[in-house]
C-alpha cells in the first residue's frame, strides 16, 4: 500500500518547515568526541525528547547510561541519555524498531569549512544544505520526525507500531548502548516485540567499546549511503573488522643507530620483515587460511554486483587516483563487499615526524586490521594471525620479543535482502526515486546491526537517505535538500510499504 | 718528549681554578637548536674568546657566517660567530690545528635532571661533574685553555704554533663552517701552515647542512669518547651516512579501510614490501651491491679488534637489553666501526598515535639510513639504493608512485693510524693514563673530520676526553672530574709529543 498522496503532498508543502527544524538540531554543538561538549550533547537528546512529543510520541523516555568510562577507568562525566519512544500499541500492526543518533563528529571552521560555521546550517543555490551532522544523522533522525508530524498534525493514524532508539554517542563508541539494546529486546522492554529494525545512515563506526580518546583518531569515517549521487540503495550487510596491535621490543630505549646498527636485532627490521607477508600488491590476504574461509561467488551472486550503479569513475573520484586494483566495477565492488581486506595502519613508536632523525627504534607497535566477511568471525580470524605471526616471527631468529593483541572483533552482518522489510524499502524507493534501489553491502563496520538483529532475532534493514559524496565525516558535510525530502517521503511509504506487505508475507518469511 | 712535571703539577694544583671556569662556561645556555637562546650561544662565543686572550692567544678574531637559513630561506637570525685563534708562528715548529665547539643541546630540568638544573655545574662526590656541555664540549674546549693557562702564567713557550676554531653550531648542523675551513685552509687563511688537526669530543652529528629544526629531532647522539669507562682511546675513523626518503604516493587523502580496502593499491603495503627487502635480521645489507664493496677484514685488522677494551656486557648495558646479533666482542665491533649498517628510522604520513585508526594513508615517507665505510661513497651507494628500490618497486605492478629521495650523503672518513699525529697521542695517553689507548673507529658520522683532512692534506686526529657513560645528548651529562684533569693534561702532553715525534718522523710519514 503506497502513501496516501495527501502526504507526499504534506512533505512538499512544509519543507522549509522541516529545513528550520533541521537548523535547529544542527545548531546544537553535540559533539559527543568532545568531554568539553557534553552538555551540548544532553541538551540535544532533550530537544529531540520534546519534538517527539510535540509530534504525537508521548510515551518517551531519557535512559541514563550512567558515566563514561575510559581504559577502564570511570569519568566524571555521563554519558549523554538514549532517547527511547514508543507510538501505537496494536497487536494486530508490525512494530518497526528505528534507530538513530543525534550526536556528531567534530567541526572546526578552521578545518576549512567554506560556510560561516559548521553548526549554522546553510542551504546552498544547488541544493546542498551544508552543515556538521546535517548527514549524519540529524537529518535522517529528523525524517521521521517530519513524518510523524504529517499524522500527528492531519490525525491520521500510523500504519504501524513505533519504536525510537536515539543514541548520543554513536560518534564515540556507543558506550552502554550494547547492553540497553539487549536488556529492552527481552519481554517487557521497550523493544520487546519488534518485527523489524529500520537504521537511517549509520557510521560504520569501530570498535564500539572504547575511550572517547580512542574515538578521536577515527577521523576518516564513511556512512552507509547510496553508491553514488544518482541511484538509491538499500544496505544488507556490513563488513566485521579485526583490528590488531603487534609489539616488537628490542633495546630499553631508542638506540643511535651509528653507534648500535649492525650490533643488535632491531624491531624495525622484524616488523618491516612480518608485515611484509601479511598482503600482496593486490590485496590478496597471504595469511594462511584467511582468503579461504570465504567461499567464491556463485555467477547469481556476481550478476548482483554487475547490476550495481558503480563506475570506475566513481571510485577514482573517491580515491583521487587512478589506482584501482581491478579495472571492473563488479569486482571492485566484491572486492569492497564481499573479500576480506587487510590494511596496515602504521607504526607507533618509530619517527613519524619530518626531517631525517636516524634512531632505532626500542619498541614499536605495527598496526594492521582485516575486514570480516561471512562467514569469517573475529574470533577465528584472530587466532590464525597470531598463529602466524608467532610462527613467522620464530623464523626470523630475532632476539627481540614479540606481543600480538587486538580489539574485541566486530562480526560481519549480513541480512536476507528477500525479507518483506526489504521488499518494503524497495517498493517504496520505486513510489518515490522512480529507480530501482541498489541492493549494496558495506565495506565498514558497523556492530549496531548485528546486535539488534541477534537480540531481537528480526531482519534489519539499513536505509540511506544521503548521497555518496555527502562527506559525513569532513568538512562541509552536506545532505541535498531533495535527499531530505523525498527521504522523508521514503521513510514514511516505507512504513505503509511494511504494514501491507507484512500482513501478506509475515507467516511464509520471518 | 714528555710534558715538562712542573706542568703536570700546574695542572693538579689549579684543578678547582679549572673546574671554576668550567662552571662559568656550563652556566651559559647556548643552545643552538633553540632560536631564542642564540644571544646566548654568541655571548659564550665572546666570553671563550676572551678566555684565549687572557691566556696569551691575543690574535684572534669572531668570525661572521651571516644568517641562518631553514629550507633553503635566510631567517632573521644570525649565525654565532667561529672563534678563530692562532699562537705561535714560528716556521720550524709544527703547527697543530684545535677544533671543538662551545654551543650545546637542548636542556631542561623536567627532562629527568636530578641536579637542580642543567646549567649549573655540580661537582658530586663521586667525582661526576654534572652539567650541560660539561663533557660535550666545553669541558674538552677549556682543556685546551687550561694548558694554555699554565704556559702563559708561567712564561713558557708552546712547543708547538697552535691554531684554533671554536664553532657555535656543531649541535644544530655547523652551517656555514664547511666553506669557512676551506676558505681559512687557502694560502693566507687562519689555517694555511697546519701540519695536524686535533678534535677533542664531538659528535657524530650529521647530517649537517640542515634547519636547526631538522637537528632538534637528533634526540640521542653519540660523542666520540672512551669505548667504556677506563680505557682511555683514539680515534682513527668514522662512519659515513647516507639517509633515503622513500615517498610513496596513492590516494589523494587518507581513506577509509573499510570503504576502499582491496580496491585500491595501498602505499603501505608496497612500503611494507620494498623495505623488507633491505636487510636481513642479522644486519646483513640486501640491496645488491653494498656488501660487496667492503673488503673482508684480514687476521691482522680482525686482530685490532680483538685487542679492544669491550665486553658483551658493555653492549647489553648500553642498550638494556639481550639481543646481541653477534656474540663476540671482536664481530660487535667491526660490525660497529667497519662494516655498513642499514636502519629503517620510521614512516611519515602513516598513523603513529595510541589507539586503533583504521585508514589507508595516502602518502608516507618511509625514512631508513646507511653508515658507510671506506671504500664506499655516498655517492656510489645512493646510485646503487636508487636503482634498487625503482627495480622492486617496478616488480611489484603497483599503480602508486615513488619518490626516492636522500640528504646529501656524508662519506666515511679513515685516518692513517701509524701517522705522527697519532704515536704522539699513544705516547701521551702512556704518560698520563699508564695504559695503551685503544685505537678505535666511530659507528656515527662526523664529517668535519673528512673536510679538514681534504682541505687541509694533513693528518685528523680524534683524542676523546669523556668516558663511554658521559651521556653527552642526554639528561644529567657529566665529564668526571679525573677525565678532566688527567685530559688537561693529556693535551698538553701530546704537545710536547707531537713537537718531539714531528721532528724525527715528519719526513717519512705525511
Amino acid at each position: 500500500m503506497p502513501a496516501p498522496a495527501e502526504f507526499l503532498q504534506y512533505v512538499d508543502d512544509n519543507a522549509n518547515v522541516f529545513i528550520d527544524r533541521l537548523r535547529t538540531a544542527v545548531s546544537y554543538r553535540s559533539v559527543s568526541g568532545d568531554l568539553k561538549r557534553r552538555e551540548d550533547v544532553k541538551e540535544m537528546g532533550e530537544w529531540l525528547n520534546k519534538k517527539l512529543n510535540e509530534v504525537g510520541v508521548t510515551n518517551t523516555k531519557l535512559v541514563d547510561l550512567g558515566y563514561q568510562t575510559k581504559d577502564g577507568k570511570k569519568l566524571d562525566v555521563k554519558l549523554p541519555p538514549v532517547v527511547l519512544g514508543r507510538i501505537g500499541e496494536d497487536p494486530k500492526k508490525t512494530t518497526v524498531l528505528v534507530y538513530g543518533h543525534y550526536d556528531v563528529q567534530p567541526a572546526d571552521k578552521k578545518d576549512g569549512w567554506t560556510t560561516e560555521d559548521p553548526f549554522k546550517l546553510e542551504v546552498l543555490a544547488d541544493g546542498r544544505m551544508v552543515g556538521r551532522g546535517s548527514t549524519d544523522d540529524k537529518g535522517p533522525v529528523l525524517g521521521w520526525i517530519n513524518v510523524l508530524q504529517y499524522h500527528h498534525e492531519k490525525k491520521k493514524v500510523l500504519p504501524v507500531n513505533l519504536r525510537f532508539c536515539f543514541e548520543g554517542m554513536e560518534e564515540s563508541g556507543s558506550e552502554g548502548l550494547d547492553a540497553l539494546i539487549i536488556k529492552e529486546s527481552k519481554p517487557g522492554g521497550w523493544f520487546y516485540g519488534t518485527n523489524c529494525v529500520c537504521i537511517v545512515c549509520i557510521s560504520p563506526v569501530y570498535p564500539r567499546h572504547t575511550s572517547a580518546n580512542q574515538f578521536a583518531a577515527f577521523q576518516f569515517q564513511s556512512d552507509n549511503y547510496w553508491l553514488n549521487k544518482d541511484q538509491p540503495a538499500v544496505t544488507y550487510g556490513v563488513r566485521g573488522l579485526s583490528y590488531f596491535y603487534v609489539t616488537i621490543t628490542g633495546p630499553k630505549k631508542d638506540l643511535h643507530s651509528g653507534i648500535f646498527g649492525r650490533t643488535v636485532h632491531e624491531p624495525m627490521t622484524d616488523l618491516f620483515a612480518l608485515f611484509s607477508k601479511l598482503v600482496s600488491t593486490d590485496g590478496t590476504i597471504l595469511i594462511p587460511g584467511i582468503e579461504q574461509m570465504v567461499p567464491s561467488p556463485t555467477p547469481q551472486e556476481r550478476a548482483l554486483y554487475e547490476r550495481l550503479h558503480y563506475s570506475m569513475k566513481d571510485l577514482e573520484e573517491s580515491v583521487g587516483a587512478s589506482i584501482a586494483i581491478v579495472e571492473n566495477t563488479a569486482d571492485t565492488l566484491m572486492h569492497r563487499m564481499r573479500y576480506p581486506s587487510l590494511s596496515i595502519h602504521g607504526i607507533q613508536g618509530a619517527f613519524s615526524d619530518d626531517g631525517p632523525k636516524s634512531v632505532i627504534p626500542g619498541q614499536i607497535i605495527g598496526k594492521f586490521s582485516i575486514r570480516l566477511v561471512p562467514p569469517m568471525t573475529a574470533k577465528k580470524v584472530e587466532a590464525q594471525v597470531e598463529l602466524f605471526l608467532q610462527t613467522e616471527f620464530a623464523k626470523l631468529k630475532s632476539k627481540n620479543t614479540i606481543k600480538i593483541d587486538h580489539m574485541e572483533g566486530a562480526n560481519p552482518w549480513l541480512a536476507n535482502y528477500d525479507h518483506w522489510n526489504f521488499r518494503a524499502a524497495k517498493i517504496a524507493t520505486q513510489a518515490v526515486y522512480k529507480k530501482d534501489p541498489d541492493f549494496t553491502r558495506e565495506g565498514g563496520s558497523i556492530p549496531v546491526t548485528l546486535t539488534f538483529q541477534d537480540a531481537l532475532n528480526v531482519n534489519v534493514l539499513l536505509l540511506p537517505m544521503g548521497r555518496g559524496d555527502d562527506g559525513a565525516h569532513a568538512q562541509n558535510e552536506k545532505l541535498d535538500r531533495g535527499n531530505f525530502i523525498n527521504g522523508t517521503k521514503l521513510l514514511g511509504s516505507y512504513l505503509y510499504e511494511v504494514a501491507t506487505i507484512d500482513k501478506k508475507q509475515r507467516a511464509q518469511c520471518k
